[in-house]
Order: structure tokens, then C-alpha cells, then sequence
């Protein structure tokens, strides 16, 4: 029996302003990605969130990111180690207040935008991100880019650590996401998106860019529900999942085994 | 033996600004109620005060105000009810969240500013106040002034209270302060300060602006950091307490007894 | 001839947050309140929006709000005599800045939801208002609440005023708009709508919430393009002003006469 | 006869938080820059400083910086061309709005922290920076490192420029700062620092920390006002340029010749 995570990035709207379709893509997935207040959402919205998650049976992760609303906390920005770890310190609490107001379990953390980006190559942001994980619940589940060095850095603390894995990305030979800027970076094709991420949980290989076939762990897909199109790809990834037998579960079930 | 705590406003440095002295001050308090990044303070001034309250054995609070750092929380702000809540369970988790990190215990919750004074005078503000400090830890001792809407909404919510005076303002026959904007609000000469303090805390009574005696209660008073004056005159309060008897002990402590 | 304004505020997306319908409403209007980045908006949403009206030949106001853009600027916030005016000067100066690139002479100056409101009861707030729009440009268009506080401030520091109404709000017998929270506050029959608001153009008269027909002035509608409905509203007030031969004029155009 | 600029950063208190001695700095330089409230000041911080300046008759300049409050903007973002032009568009703007109700002219436009650093050594930022000046006012003086890349995009644009240098820092033979990272970086000997600044500006030549002379423009020196050695410093300096015959004169005279 196969089994994969399904996460998606939740409750990114902000005072007046809605994204995402939360109610539509949250039956679909099993673990949701919270926005704690810093590139996106507000108190309001993330005690909406938690309670959705909660009535949804859907598992809850921090997804922290750089204090940049206007950029959405997807611009770089260079922080040092000690604000880094203070950061994750300060969006992990603030959602688990939340959490804690509705006997919600905290599952796991993903960095969100720029800080998962930078993190995944940067081992030192990543140590950082981690120490503050580790400081703050030694069992919350590091879901990191499959191969990157968040998952190096979270395993190298003793973390639990979920590997992720995108299907409409193309991968290099070493593993690593082929850069956006590059042709063939994006999968557009939905069947062979679907094909290869199908192949990723089952046989945990992926033809890479240069069409050699490489290793690559895959705990979590990420998926994404801001919009209809991306819905329908969701409810197609979930077809082909029951028709190949994989089973969708979250990072909670898929660690107590 | 008369017992009570002296609390005092830490942590409110933000980024490149340094406020407060709060090196200087934690040693002559029990209670630290410290800024949670809305009015003022950051995830690194944060991690600094808890670890420094610690070290210094001082109790620590949360300290949330509104989402005004331009205006350090002194500014009215209508907010709702659900706002009220989330804003709250919002600072409470994220100073938890450093909180957790370095093993201190959470012991009680302060509004800050605008928020303490609209509090005071507002029910329906407090009990959004309380109902979001319940559902987080009903354990966690409500801070709030004497006679005021907070101590009644906490109390109605059957959460631990404890009773605030301050040694420098004026109070009205009905317990609540003189208007800062009224002459007389502010009691300026440094002994009588005293001598009125210590009287609330030994005989539970206060001469009221009118020149009548008033009952109050004072489980806590509040001191200022933020200059040498303000430093001196704690260390004068200090001394009369040692003198009539009065020891200084957190808010923890007195609640056990 | 008849001649009116219709005004509507635009440009309030922020980041990776898009609101309102900007391209749409901004064919149906004559003047937009461009959002400064205070309640709402961006430098680049800005420098998007003054482009966009420059090429609608809509004429472009400054729309400063409260600096609130987690309450979209619709919480009352007690601010001093200088902070409303140096947030006005510095909004002002903001927009003026893509103006001045863009070649875009700036027209009018309207406050943003909780200023507005909040200005319309208070003089001395509306003066403080004023006085940064007269220092900074005294022949800038007050865009005020027909018999409001800051219709009175404007015209009592010499700045050119126009007066708004509004085609789906009661009013009250001494020419405030009813409070939201009353019955009969909003006009819901779009019909009757917009009779009052082509009566309000051509009588100068309004029934009044009590029934008695008081006397108003109306240099400008507002109308709102936040949804299909709001801006098919506009479409037909549009062709009743046709049809009652009133002709729809900048407030620029108008003042020349 | 020699003549030479001193600048320095203004207006960087906020809200609660003061920093600087700008009282105390002002009459020692003939350019200030001011921040525009992105990385540091407010509206009413602002509205002081434009009025600081106009009354000890120094020339005032814009100092946009990027948006990031809680980081200073010492912390590296990656904008895109068109977000940095505009966010220059809108702090030239805002500054704009307190110069024009003061009735100062606008002398200059530099940089601060992070974006002056990062344009120094990035042309095409440079450029977007010098986009939004050259819209807003072509006249305006661009500031800029002496040897780097934001002098050379502002030449291109055809904006006047001018050069500045630093006496407390190191060269690179290419005339570019050596890296504060490595050794030798700082000039730490005050009369070492002051010879060198004179050398520059008389001789338009400076020793590089590889041993060599370079040739070096300098218009502008820049010099510091938060704390009372890098205040002693400023006194030192000009007392140095009066006994070699440099003169202090702002830039705007420095042009005009």
C-alpha cells in the first residue's frame, strides 16, 4: 500500500482582502499550510483557518515566512541567524495560539515563499529555522523540499522530517528543482504532471531534466487551490491516486506508520 | 505580612530603536508584563526579554495591545469583539511561543495602552479581552486595574485576577483614575506617592480625589523603567515596603498563597 | 443644465491582493479617489492606477486614510490635531509623487472610510485635514459630506469644496446620513435610488428619514465598482442622468464652470 | 578654492522611538538626508525634520529605503525594476508633500542602507532608481557612491550627480569600499580618517588598501550624528577643512558653481 500527503497552502487572505479558495480545496487535501500573520493573513483569519482545518479533519502546519506582506514573503531578504530563529519562534506561537484555543494538535512546519526557497539551499537559514522548531516542540514535523538542506538541517537536529514534491516541476540531476527562469522548468502538461508524481510516490524516481532517471523521496505533494483550474488538477491528482492505490494520508498517520 | 508585586512594562525596543531600560529595572520588579510585537517589540527583543526575565527570575506576562506600532498603542481603536480575541490569542501565542523555547511559564496577561484604558472602561472589550485568555490558558492570571471592567470581566469568566493600582494617579470616589486630563490626576510629589501606596496595600484604602476614603484592593503596582528618575523613584518604593513590612512577591506566588 | 460628479474609489489592491474592478468602474466615472497606501494600496498599485485614469481621462484625487491597512481604514483611531494632518500631507505628497511623473494634475482630496466618517462629526479633525491640504496645495478640491464637519472646515479655510451625496444612504432630518445601524439606514430599491439622487441633482432636495424634504447639495455621486452589481447600478444611473438631462462633469470641470 | 558637501541621515525617529541627535548635527552639515518612512521615520517625525532643516538652512534631500521598518533597511530585498522605481516614486513623493508645505525646495535624493549598497554594485536597480527621479523632478541630484554603479546609471540618465566618499572606510583599487567582512576595512585613526577625506577632496586622489593611489571624485562627505564621538568627529573634520581652505557648501551651490 502506497501512501502520500496531500498540503496546500491555507488562509493567505488579509483584513479586507480574500485569496484562495479555503472551503473548496481544503476536503481535498490532508494537511494544510497556515499562514502566521507575516507575509500574509491576520489574527481573524487564522482563527477562521484553524477552526476550518479542524471541522475538515484536515491537519494543521505552520507556514512561516519573511516579515514582507507587501511582497507576499516572496522576496529574498537576507536575516541573520538569530532573526531567522526568532521568526519561526515568534509565527510558530502565534498559530499555535490558535490551535491551542481550539484543541488543535500543531502537525508540522513548512517555511513559505522565499524562506523555503533560500532554506532549501542554504543549510545555515535552515539550522536556524530548525533550532527554533526544535526549541519550540521537538516533534513537529519538518515538511521541506525533497533533497533540499531543510531536510538536511531538520534531520541533522533529530526532527521528523516530510519530504516534498512538486508535480508541475521539472528536477535537475542532482535533485534540486530546475530553476523557473529556464526552459522546461515547468510541467505543463497535466497527464504527464500526473504520471510523474504518480511514479515519484510509487517507484520514488523521476526522470530529471536532462532525461536521466534519479532517485527522490516523496512524503507530501503540494498542491494548490487559488483558483478552478487548480482545483479540477487536485481532484484529477486524487483520481489517479485511487485508481493507481495510493492512499492519501497525513504526515501524522504516515508517521505513526 | 503584606504581600504584593510590582509589574512593570518590558521589552517595547523595536528593531534599530532601543526603549526602556530594561537591564535596570528587572532586578527591583516581580513581574514583567513584556511587549508582544503589535505596539511595540519584535521576535528578537522578544527572545531577548523572556531569556533576560529568566535569568533575573522575574515572572513574565504577555502584554498585547493594538495592532499600532506607529502609535505604540496609545490610540483608541474601535476593533470588534472577534477582533478583540483574535488580536489576543494571536500576542499570547507568539510570546508563548519564546516562552516554550526557554521553559518559562506563561503567568499572567496585561493590555497595554489604549487597550488597558478603553478595557477598563468597556465590558464587552474585556470580555473578548477574556474569553480569547481562556480559551488559551485558563490558568493565566488577568492583570487589570482596580475597579475597573477587565478585573469584572475576568472574574466572570472565572479566570485568576489580580488588581492593579498605580502610586502616581488619582483616583475617583468611584475607584476608577481621575482623568488625565483633570487637574490633579497625577500625584506628583514623590512621598505622598508612597505614603498612598502603601496605605492601599496595607489598609486597602485611598484618599479619593473628592478628599473622601475609598476601599481598593492592590495586588500589584506599576512601576516605569524609562529613566533614571523613574528607576530612583522604584528603588524609594522598594524601600518603603522593606521598611512597613511589605514584602514583593509575584503574582504566582501570592496565588498560592 | 445639470451637472454632477460621480466619484469612486479605486486602486485599493495591495501586493499579491487584488480588490475592486478598477477597469471596468473607471469608464463609468468621472473622478477616482486613489487609495495612498495607508488604508490600502501600494507604490506600484498606485503607479498603476494614476496610469490608468490618466489613459480614462478620469480625473485623479488623493483618497488618505487612517494608517490601518489591517482594518482597510475603517477604524475610528483617535488620532492629534498633527498626526491627521502630517498623514495627510505625507498621502498627499505619496500620490503626488506618480502624478508628477505621469503628467497627471492632481484634483481633489477625499478621506478614506473611518476619516471620513469621523471627520464629517468633527471639525477640529477636519481642520486638521485642511490645514495639510491648503499647505500643500490650496486649490485642491475638498471632496466632503454634503452638510458635514469637514464641508464647513474646507470652506472655512478657503479651499474649494465639493459636496457629496450618496444615492443609497437615508438621511436624517438635519442632513447627516442615518446611521448604519438604524432601520431604513440604506435605500435598497434601486429604483427609488436613484429618484432621490436625480432629485438631490436637480431640486437640491432629499426626503428625509422622518419624511419631511430638506435641502442639499450635490456636486458628486459616489458609486462603487466592487462587484457586478454595484457596477451595473452605475450603468443605469448613468442612463437616468442622461435621460434627465443631467450631464456627468469632472469637479475640475465643474469649478470652471 | 576647494569646496566639499557634508551630509548626513535625518529624521530617523519613529513614532515612540527617537534616534539621533539631529538638534545637535544639523548645524555642522550643509545636506541632510531624510528618511521618508519606509525604513525609519513617520509623517510627524517628517514634518519636524523638513522644519529642522528650513530653520538651520540646511538643504534637504530625500533617503528612500526599502520597506522594511524592522530590519532599518540594512537587509538585502530583491525588488523587481518595477517595484524599485516606484517605491523611490512614492518616498520622493511623500517627502515632497512637507517640503511643499514648507516651501523647501528638494535638493537631493540618496539611497539608504541596503538599496544604496546594492545599487552601488547593481546597475539595473540603479536604474530603476533613477527612473523614478527623472519623472519626478530631473533636476533633483542624485547622491551616490563615487566610483559605483548608481553614479553611472544616474549619468546615463542625464541627472545631475554628485559623489560621495567616506572617510571612515577603505578602498579597493577599483574604487569601490572594501568589504566591511574583511580586515582593514574601517579606518579607525580619526587623523588617519581625516587626512585621507582632506587628500580627496584636494587631491581628488586616495591611498587604496592594497598601497596604491586610485583618483576619486568627492562632492559630499558623509558624516554621522548618533552619538557624541561621531559628533565630536564632525567638529574635527570641519575644522580641518577650515584650516586647509575647504569649504562646506551643499550641493545645490556646489552646482550652480
Amino acid at each position: 500500500m502506497y501512501r502520500v500527503d496531500l498540503n496546500s497552502d491555507l488562509g493567505e487572505s488579509f483584513g479586507r482582502y480574500t485569496l484562495g479558495m479555503d472551503e473548496k480545496v481544503i476536503p481535498l487535501i490532508s494537511s494544510a499550510n497556515v499562514a502566521c500573520g507575516y507575509h500574509a493573513s491576520d489574527p481573524v483569519v487564522m482563527d477562521r483557518t484553524v477552526s476550518l482545518a479542524r471541522e475538515s479533519g484536515v491537519r494543521v502546519g505552520a507556514h512561516p515566512g519573511f516579515p514582507d506582506l507587501l511582497g507576499f514573503g516572496r522576496r529574498n531578504m537576507n536575516v541573520t541567524f538569530a532573526e531567522a530563529k526568532a521568526y519561526t519562534l515568534y509565527q510558530l506561537g502565534a498559530l499555535s495560539g490558535f490551535c491551542r484555543a481550539k484543541g488543535v494538535k500543531l502537525q508540522h512546519v513548512k517555511p513559505h515563499g522565499a524562506l523555503y526557497n533560500m532554506a532549501a539551499k542554504d543549510y545555515t537559514l535552515s539550522a536556524a529555522i530548525c533550532e527554533g522548531v526544535k526549541e519550540f516542540d521537538p516533534e513537529l514535523i519538518v515538511l521541506a523540499l525533497s533533497g533540499g538542506q531543510l531536510a538536511r538541517a531538520a534531520a541533522d537536529a533529530g526532527l521528523p522530517v516530510a519530504l516534498e514534491v512538486f508535480a508541475d516541476r521539472a528536477y535537475e540531476e542532482d535533485g534540486t528543482l530546475v530553476d523557473r527562469k529556464k526552459d522546461g522548468a515547468m510541467i505543463t502538461d497535466e497527464e504527464e504532471a500526473i504520471r510523474r508524481v504518480v511514479r515519484m510516490v510509487k517507484e520514488k524516481k523521476v526522470r530529471a531534466v536532462t532525461g536521466k532517471d534519479i532517485p527522490i523521496e516523496a512524503d507530501s505533494v503540494c498542491v494548490h487551490g487559488d483558483g478552478d483550474k487548480a482545483l479540477a488538477f487536485v481532484g484529477r491528482i486524487r483520481e489517479a491516486f485511487e485508481r493507481e492505490g495510493i492512499q492519501i494520508c497525513s504526515l501524522d498517520e504516515m508517521r505513526r506508520g
